[in-house]
């Protein structure tokens, strides 16, 4: 955290003195949020009386801008960070703005720790990322903030995210149209929301052609070919796998050469990521989707920079499609 | 960039006017490097007729500083900047530092780029790392900094790296303890300075115990298996595999198995880079060499903190142990 010897007040304080919660203050500064018009009258008196500049809104005060974002992610830097930052970088940059690195670790602590020290250093914005699709609970500052792949659970936040469940119909689809009709659907854990909505998107395209409930397992190479022994005992006229990632598509095509099936002349395989240290080292090389993370970090950056700027009012929740790359694992 | 109205004389400016490079310009500011006295006392002069500040080197001036620390990477956040990454949050955030990271792309416009707004933003140092080990240019700027993984070619530098050397060593001599004696070493380019620091480092500890010199090719599985075909054609008598990489080891163990090749009953087979979804997805598990780049970053975050702080005088040079993580595939 930067020296700062006169502290500014904060939104926590001005949410205790009007009585409401952080998340409240910050949409009644803000107008935005379904509030009574009294709770939102409430908290603007206790703002003014407590000298609260009511954050980096930067709408008609672009001379204080630090022209710094701070990006707040729990996924450790991890592989679906990356191209989401490289992504923002190139939008950020046309904004000429900097960005601040925080790691929270899935860790509460850190998060506030992280999100106290970007306050103090008056960054203009916030984005906030993390490795899975599940929804999180809003930050609820007075700071222009898009929260991206992991939407906010607040509809009046700002949330960019990737339709994976139409990634997940592409992938069912293209196997219907090359003839599959023994379909198998072999993915992570049910309860996270990548699992459990690619699941649901499955079933919907392939209906009969599913011929067993899918199997919740592992977001691993190992579970994929478990699946593959235990499929191959119970359902040994499966021709096609719809696998929920690509480390688990791996792991099953690995297995299928090793039982003596043929991909893709017996059963046709595709995976969910594109992650090409996964999904070209495949034998063969995996049909997979490809969520489009860069393009999502640049249109999570330039949501913010209008956000910033004022010069825009980007919709709440901003959903992008992802493609489908066809390669040898189910031509 | 930051909106600065007034720029400052930068360190290129008291260059041009003393009639030396940046980098000498520099040294000279810090006292550092080997100058003559005249040169040393020319750029000062040229410095103080400008009104130059020289950096952030925060000696007697704490009260200047951001506690903002730019890292400049080569890797686009690949995954040896993620491990080095947290090493130098955990070790900033003791000082209370945030990290500006700036991916140049291996852009030489787009480093500069970085360099400058760097500057403009008045970081109190810099961290600069990349991909390979390979040294690389001073930046030569007169603002504390750490080179960590990729050397400055400069010796009056800051630099904190990996033994690589060691730690290809350390595995050559794992081998021969569990009884190999007819090894071969696979790795990458030749180019490359890790590929070719590790080749040396293999041939010193195993002289006649490597029966054909280093196969030089790619860091990738398909290279692995490449070589296999050959050296079981070739040397089917080898007992041992040394590779360059854990991609290389994971090829390497997977086209073995497939030619009824026993790991590690017949061959043993070891890695470098303990890469989880590597390492641990290869059957058997590789045993490999964890340069610890945790480690290296908390190593160049602290010693960047001396520098600012100037209350302790680190090396120029720290080198790092690898360690030798063991597993099934060399038992």
């Amino acid at each position: 955290m930067p020296h700062t010897p006169t502290p500014m007040p904060r939104i926590a304080d001005v949410a205790e003195l009007a009585g409401v919660s952080v998340s409240t203050a910050s949409k009644a500064l803000n107008d935005t949020g379904q509030l009574r018009e009294d709770t939102r009258t409430r908290v603007k008196e206790a703002a003014s009386s407590l000298g609260f500049v009511p954050g980096r809104s930067g709408r008609g005060q672009a001379d204080t801008r630090t022209y710094t974002v701070g990006l707040l992610t729990t996924d450790s830097f991890g592989r679906f960070t990356i191209p989401l930052l490289r992504g923002v970088e190139d939008a950020l940059a046309a904004g000429r703005m900097a960005i601040i690195l925080c790691d929270t670790r899935d860790d509460v602590l850190r998060e506030r720790h992280y999100l106290q020290s970007l306050q103090d250093r008056r960054v203009d914005g916030l984005i906030i990322t993390g490795r899975t699709t599940d929804p999180r609970p809003s930050i609820g500052l007075a700071i222009p903030t898009v929260y991206a792949l992991s939407p906010s659970v607040d509809p009046t936040d700002h949330s960019v995210v990737v339709d994976e469940s139409a990634g997940a119909a592409m992938a069912a689809e293209h196997l219907q149209a090359m003839g599959s009709r023994r379909i198998v659907h072999v993915t992570g854990p049910e309860r996270h929301h990548s699992a459990s909505a690619r699941a649901l998107a499955v079933q919907d395209v392939l209906g009969q052609s599913l011929i067993t409930p899918p199997l919740f397992g592992h977001w691993s190479e190992e579970w994929g070919r478990h699946a593959v022994d235990m499929l191959l005992a119970s359902h040994p006229d499966a021709d096609a796998f719809v696998c929920g990632s690509d480390q688990i598509a791996r792991g099953v095509t690995d297995r299928l050469r090793e039982q003596g099936v043929d991909v893709p002349g017996q059963v046709r395989v595709t995976g969910f990521d594109n992650w090409d240290v996964m999904a070209m080292a495949s034998r063969p090389p995996l049909t997979t989707v490809d969520m489009g993370l860069t393009e999502l970090g640049r249109l999570a950056g330039s949501t913010l920079l209008d956000l910033v700027e004022g010069e825009a009012d980007p919709p709440r929740r901003q959903e992008l499609p992802p493609r489908l790359e066809v390669r040898g694992s189910s031509l």
